[in-house]
Order: structure tokens, then sequence, then C-alpha cells
């Protein structure tokens, strides 16, 4: 099982798959990645080929030999139990649901209100003001990312990552998060801590490698 | 550590706390309910004791000893790894990461987009025409909804609950993500298999206990 090949369905920009190959490189885990360009041709995620592997038409997709995941966070834990070797979680019920915590107030609170699918439709279905899309954008990265300083300052306020002294399964929503929160110029006013793990991430040679600007489909 | 009282801060129909109720009765988890309301007084939840224990105001929060954690999820995870008889996920990592696909498409994908929130955003800041509040919930429900029945047929086809042949993780999601999409007359047209499943899942007397109008604050 473990030494079938690993493959991943991603786009450079896309921050959900940056959390997958954050993972696939901190555990040093060999993989075959397919770039799927979200924005060319209408998305390449919506032809017949793609569409068969997943029909929901999202990236990231894993394959592991007859195993076809969607999903990051479940790509994460899936990843998780069949290469325990380099732990993105800590061992107790207790710390690994304070990693957890910060994952999901990343990927449910922050993340899905802002995907492309959704500024398209306050865009083009819901004939808001045109400022709405970009002042949307900040106010829930913003928000959001304030409620994450929050609970790690809660939870861990002493880690050197989000929980504990290596990077694992919250630094691995966290990173992308804040590229996202950079390159549409939010604020980080209030959120030292997080600006700090981001910056012991961005140094770790292993997470550079899963950096956007690193892909072979980067433009 | 397991013989600790378990608290539950939890509003009746918020579907975050419903999904942990499901998991503490499918477990027979012997609890304490305290009914935090979030609409009374501008919402219990904002309340100097409450944000106390948790300071991001968010319903729900579980109380183990000395571990308050938040984040439906991450509480249902918690509670599979320190009370795993009654197993809410199955053996394998493929297995689980099925369960956990669903979970994350009803967590991530629909319930966001749908909370409090961003209706009251919708409506009190984004200026939009006055019927976009519902049309926007039926919208991202229905979406959702349809892209959960393609991932039951892709990866669970033949099952009696989403994942398998026992209530779990996937299912307690479900459930309260269909009980919020009939109280705002949402289409479960194309969602058969979603609609057979719930038929299931609200015929178990444990899954009655942890309903809506089965609560203390119940209205």
């Amino acid at each position: 099982m473990s030494s079938t090949r690993l493959e991943l369905y991603s786009y450079w920009r896309s921050s959900a798959s940056y959390r997958v190959r954050i993972a696939l490189h901190l555990k040093g885990l060999d993989h075959k990645l397919h770039p799927v360009h979200l924005l060319r041709a209408g998305g390449e995620q919506h032809r017949p080929d793609y569409l068969q592997r997943n029909p929901q038409g999202l990236v990231p997709c894993l394959v592991h030999g007859a195993t076809v995941l969607t999903q990051s966070l479940a790509i994460l834990e899936y990843l998780e139990e069949c290469f325990p070797a380099v732990p993105l979680l800590p061992r107790s019920p207790a710390g690994r649901a304070r990693a957890r915590m910060v994952a999901q107030s990343i990927a449910c609170d922050i993340h899905p209100l802002n995907n492309l699918r959704v500024l398209k439709y306050l865009e083009h279905q819901a004939d808001c003001r045109p400022p709405l899309r970009s002042e949307w954008y900040r106010h829930w990265t913003e928000t959001g990312l304030r409620a994450v300083e929050k609970l790690l300052a809660q939870h861990s306020p002493d880690s050197t990552f989000c929980v504990g002294e290596e990077p694992g399964l919250a630094d691995c929503c966290l990173l992308p998060q804040v590229y996202n929160a950079r390159r549409f110029h939010c604020s980080l006013a209030g959120c030292e801590r997080i600006t700090d793990i981001c910056q012991r991430l961005e140094a770790d040679a292993r997470i550079q490698a899963a950096a956007p600007e690193s892909q072979p489909d980067a433009e």
C-alpha cells in the first residue's frame, strides 16, 4: 500500500492544493504532480478526463493506487495515517484536537467564503456594488485570521509552530491562507504570532519546495 | 481522563452543535448540556463568562476536564479518539478518508456560506437586493448537497449510511445540514440517496434524542 505511487492533481495558486503539497514535502513523500489549470480554457478541472477521477471538479485530488481522495483535510489525515513517520499531529487527543481546531478554523471559517466560485457568484449573480468583492475578501480573511490568533494565544501560547515544536497539520493550513491574505492586501495587524510562525515556516526548505512559485505550473 | 464529565455548550438550532450531539448520543456518552442562546439579548455567546471559555464566541464548545474544544469536526475526532467504543470512523485509512471527505464537503463547502454571520453581512453590509439572502442560502445548500450526492455515489454506492452499515462521522454532519435545507425550503431534487440515508438516521432513537426539537432550549 505505502509503496504505491502518490499522484497529486494540483493548481499552483490553489491554497487547498498548497496545504497538501506542504504535507507531502514535510513527510518527504515522493509523488507525481499533475497540474490542473483552474482558469485556462474555462478550467481544466471541468474536462471529462478529470471529472472521471473527481466528479466534483475540484483540486486538490490525491490518487494512491485505487484510492482517489478529495478535500484537503481528509487528504492530510490520510497521509498522516498511511505515512506516520514525520508526524503532522501530536500524540495526545487534546493536542491533536488543538491542531485540528486551528486547521478547521481556517478551512471552515475563512477559506470557503473566499473561494473563486463564491467571489464569482457575488459579482455575477448577486448584483452587488462593485467594491464588494474585495471588501468581502478582506473582511472574512481579517476576521478569520484574528480568530486564529486568539485560538493560538489561548491554546498554544509558547509553541514554535501552531501547535508544538515542528510544523504540522495546522501550519499546512496557516501558511497558504496567509499567502492569500498578502496577495489580496489584507491587514495582518494584531496577528503577530501568525506572522512569526509563517516566517519560520517560510525558512524551511521543504516548505519552500511546496510554495506556489516553486511549482512547474507557476506563471 | 475518560471518566471526567463531558459538558457541551450548545444551541438547539445550531447545526454544528447538532453534529456533536448526535456523536455523543451515538456513543452513549453521558454529558451535561449548557444551552447558549445565540439570538437572545444580542447573543449569550458574547457574554463575558462564555467568552472566557471560548474567546471566539462560537458554539459548540466541549469541555472535558481541563480540555476546552471548539470546531465541531475537531470535537468529533476527539470523541472518537477518547471513546473508541461505538466507532464513528471505519478502520482502514481509505474508509476513514471517505467519511471525512463527506463530512468536510458539508462542513467546508456548504455550512460556512450559510452561517448566521454571513447572512447578516449580506443583508447589512453588502447592500444587496432583498431576495438575495434566501437565493444565496438555497444556491449553496442545493449545489453542495448535489455534490455530496455525487460523492456518495462514487465512493459508497451500496452502504446503508453515508459510509458503511452504521451511522458515523459523515452522518453526524449530513442530517443537520438536511434539517437546515428543509427549514429553508431548499430543493432536495436529485438527492435520493441523501433523503434515504436521512430517513434511516431519523428512525434511530439515539439520533432522535439529539434533534433540535428534543433539546431543553427548543422553542
